[in-house]
């Protein structure tokens, strides 16, 4: 896994775009990948965890999240999502960015909880920087990016959805949406918290988090966890729809408006970037909270069987 | 009035904990009071403001204000409201507080104008400290906090409840709840308004501070001033119901997500607690505010007659 | 144009109020307006844009814009808006200020674009400043603001709606109110967000500037832009009456509590004025915005024909 390993390398650097980093020199034992070997690798989608559809014509992409049975964001997942959403940033007639899933009744179960359970401080810290990244580049992306959220979406699923522009969800009531981590013994870190004060204010925000509420799709609609309900057949073509409305506005006043509305909140996390890394690898390593994950993973187990 | 004396002389040094200073040595013309006198007074409940019932097998405490008429707060009400919460704050096994009313259609009246008319700068200096005391440790608290608000909650009143997690009120539309000092000519202070900008939004508090606005209950649900109404009968148990829910989240995870919403609002006035006790000391004590609480004084007095 | 051209040197100083610039020395190639000048041309109400209506026995001002064929708030329109508030400003006598139109159907249409279009650098400059000086003495206003909105209120019109204390606006479904910039290719300033932040929340601010939404009069009563529609002929008696209920509150208490809401706001201009001119000045030179612009003024004219 030559892009996970060059990952790892990232997280002993400050911060910078993952491509630029990526396609540096090679010595000092980093990784080098050629742009060339980069867009081999994409387009081998068979072992791919997202599918990314890209129509020149329209200038809209859409990703298909592709990693059975439920989306986990794993380390290679998140690597993936990162370098595809790169991608698509530095091509000026990409505009627009569609999220899904291929997958029936999930959009992502959020991160993967096999990452933080009994493994190395370091190991922990690659992954936490990963998880930041997907959310920089996604909160912070000049396209217009809407989530398709045609399944159950909690934690990181929830994460991923609340850093696009617009949320359509399918209407269905088993399917829910939340940032549930508290219900798990874990904690959303402060930007999991800004982005969702940013969306439905702080009392809202205050409740949620405290008791790890995930809300069932109408539920989201009414508190504007969620912008949109339709019929889940019609999740996909009324993103696209959508996304037409949103093209329409000329790209550099809604980038700076966008930008404008978004930055204070993407300056918090840079500017703490490293110290967020350090606290959840000091928390998610606590003994304690081990054993939390355990009980959970086991209880999951319980229920497949 | 030993605790009276000893919150005096509190208000000269810079902010610690109250029992921390209470037990402090009693040199220097400090009072002394060792936490056995502590225990002995507190479960003296004859002449208590406060009742406080502990449940040592649900870890649930239900503190009941029994300050005849309006549970005004008064210098030793508020002082013995926050030795009593940092008792259980300290007591491990104490998880979750409830506070209501043991008097008919009041919740509390909140602040006791006694406490600020006719008094020296020094007496509304200390007052003012148990105030900001009262709110730090409750807005603040590790526990559970859920106010049952069983009669109308003005400006004090409505401030203590908002300090709690959760607020439950009786569903009667005569009962009131609102921070509506400016109908009284006088003003709430940059805290109070934080805690109600962080629950209502910041629009419903500009209008709501500039007019003094008292809402009725279902005003108040209606825009998030308190997040359920019940029968009125009924307010204690629901409190007591939806506590249970609160205390099945792991506490640790709670406790963080807590302290992640309201940390930054409680430290900006920890770190103006002098210049707040100023500014009332120097506000309260004008002629002209002197007036207006006479001119209310005068005008409660006549109703009554 | 001696008011004109005293705005303009204003441009080149900090910010002080501006009335106090129009009565300083005239050496330096200032133009000197003394206050019974000034007295004069406001009374000389034939060539005014603003008609002021100020009524001793009840502290009330009605200001209607009269600036046919839209009220366009150019150069001339803002700085005679800015002495006029400033002077009732000084009127201890003036508690409450109305602001309507005189127009049918257009309560402003926003700045002046001919004030942006194929302008020096230096007059977009002193421009600008004036929008400033409006905002900066209307959110700040010691008075009681309401808008009579009676009729569309786009950008500008909406920013000057939402810098008053509350707004009525008239119930028909063909009036619309909102921040439109980027649909013509520009972009409001952070203080204009700011605005309609503190009105409507973080996430309807962020969707409807990214899309430059007009809202209707309905849709802008469910978002919060307004906080009241009636009948078109009741917009006026209405704002009246609702001025008698703001006005039985102690003007002090209020004052303080409108300042504690909105001096943050108030103070990021203040504390940036500068560099918002030069980035506004900056931005709307550009080639390409210059021709967004032309084209907007196009389609403006074929509209017409």
């Amino acid at each position: 896994m030559a892009l996970r390993a060059a990952l790892r390398n990232s997280a002993k650097c400050g911060f910078s775009g993952l491509l630029s980093q990526l396609s540096s020199s090679g010595s000092h034992g980093r990784v080098y990948v050629s742009p060339f070997l980069l867009s081999q690798r994409r387009n081998d989608s068979t072992s791919s965890k997202i599918n990314v559809d890209f129509d020149r014509s329209t200038g809209v992409a859409v990703m298909r999240m592709q990693s059975p049975p439920v989306n986990s964001m794993s380390l290679d997942f998140l690597t993936e999502f990162s370098i595809s959403l790169e991608k698509l940033e530095m091509d000026k007639s990409c505009r627009g960015l569609i999220i899904t899933s291929s997958l029936p009744k999930i959009f992502s179960a959020g991160l993967d909880i096999m990452e933080m359970y009994g493994k190395s401080p370091e190991s922990c810290g690659v992954f936490w920087k990963a998880v930041q990244e997907m959310w920089l580049k996604l909160y912070g992306s000049n396209m217009v990016t809407i989530a398709a959220i045609n399944g159950s979406s909690p934690a990181g699923g929830c994460l991923m959805s609340l850093a696009c522009d617009y949320r359509i969800m399918a209407e269905n009531p088993r399917y829910s949406i939340g940032l549930n981590e508290t219900q798990l013994g874990i904690v959303a870190p402060f930007w999991f918290k800004d982005t969702m004060v940013s969306t439905v204010g702080h009392r809202t925000t205050e409740v949620a988090l405290e008791l790890g509420l995930l809300y069932s799709a109408p539920e989201a609609l009414r508190v504007g966890l969620v912008d949109q309900l339709v019929p889940e057949d019609q999740v996909l073509q009324t993103a696209t729809d959508t996304m037409a409305k949103w093209l329409a506005i000329p790209d550099h006043a809604r980038q700076i408006s966008k930008s404008m509305m978004r930055k204070p909140t993407i300056d918090k996390l840079m500017s703490n970037r490293e110290a967020d890394i350090q606290n959840f690898v000091t928390f998610i390593t606590k003994d304690s909270i081990q054993k939390s994950l355990r009980m959970y993973l086991e209880m999951l187990k319980k229920r497949k069987s």
